[in-house]
């Protein structure tokens, strides 16, 4: 970054596919259950099914079809959908809920927690999700994850890429925008804290989607910072 | 509690005296600011009718005198109005500003940090504090408090102990009012979760207001649990 540029004095990070890989993770929960309880299905079809369906229903909350809904409500509707496909539709309301909560033990990546350990060092480094309160809570205390504070889209009743989620994060922190530095392995994310006046850091995450899987594409954005790890991050900030 | 009562999921604490020693640091931040500059006062004095004016500040913000007002807010005009009391009329603005930073460096009681740690690993721990989010994010920097998160009367945007702020962090967590045990030293904060449904930790703190000093009467409330310090209430949450 050029010299002149303002300090960034707080972090704050996308989730699902950046800090945590929520594909394989929900391929093993789903792999436990099928152990569990004798049921084959495409867990990997599903879980990607699931997540395509993410983005649509955001977008109905967005739109005012539906009123505030949290992720959870969201992730189980998409799951009550899609399960019939999967030849699932007579799972028990009790794996439902197991399985809708997979979301709340999704595993960090190997890098995850030593980057964010090394760069709570030196900044305040907090969630900037969609996902629910209780959820990104949740998940912190399962995969170890050491934010200062978790914020969520829920507190600003809007989604990401809404600029009401970075611009309501940088007044909690009581920090210019331009102090605060979105990290996310999404683009239209990063375009998002842009036009809400955030700095940006891009963690691409090719795994995201499996092996040689589909990412979104950078097309003409430019970004702060460019990291392939959150410990490369770590390192490009000075955070020993 | 009686064997029938709800498991309690997550323990919500109130900050200045029940988890930080605010006079205490108070006074030592005046002594510093002193010998830097070579001034005198009371710094007791100074940090107590300091701390008076807050409960008065945030009366104003609850009855709509003032609009939605930050606690750094509140307390830097009440600082701005006690320093001619004190022979500080002339303290310069960059002195005024690191003075009112001193609530973001408050220190733990000595059992806060061992007695939290221990109950967070059963239970989910985060503030519920009239304390803006920023200052509890930088106190808990300073302090090493390892909160889950931190909820603020400023999410809700309304001041314990009105029950918005209380059913708030219930609702946030996701969880019935019942399975959250509000912590804290002041009963009037415990009266105001009972009101809201919470369940209640009584923490006297006779030091708050130095050897001695005044503590708010209990009167004929009744909590769940009461206990001398953050560590014997981990003992009795059964929190190795």
């Amino acid at each position: 970054m050029p010299p002149d540029t303002p300090p960034i004095r707080a972090l704050v990070f996308d989730i699902f596919g950046t800090v945590v890989d929520w594909r394989g993770s929900l391929i093993r929960e789903g792999q436990a259950l099928g152990a569990r309880r004798g049921r084959h299905a495409d867990w990997a079809a599903l879980a990607d099914a699931w997540r395509a369906g993410y983005y649509p229903a955001m977008a109905r909350v967005a739109r005012g079809e539906l009123g505030w809904t949290s992720i959870d409500t969201l992730h189980r509707l998409i799951l009550d959908e899609i399960l019939p496909r999967f030849g699932l539709d007579d799972l028990p309301e009790a794996e439902r809920q197991q399985l809708n909560r997979a979301w709340h033990r999704l595993d960090p990546w190997p890098d995850s927690v030593r980057g964010l350990t090394r760069l709570k060092t030196r900044h305040v480094i907090a969630t900037l999700s969609n996902g629910n309160v209780s959820l990104l809570v949740n998940m912190a205390r399962h995969g170890g994850l050491p934010w200062d504070t978790v914020f969520s889209a829920e507190l600003f009743q809007a989604y990401k890429p809404d600029a009401r989620v970075y611009q309501g994060a940088a007044r909690l922190l009581d920090l210019p925008c331009d102090q605060v530095l979105m990290v996310a392995a999404h683009p239209s994310d990063l375009a998002g804290a842009q036009r809400a006046g955030l700095r940006t850091a891009y963690i691409p995450r090719p795994l995201e989607r499996g092996e040689g899987g589909w990412m979104e594409p950078v097309g003409d954005l430019r970004f702060d910072l460019t990291a392939d790890s959150l410990e490369a991050l770590a390192d490009q900030l000075g955070c020993a």
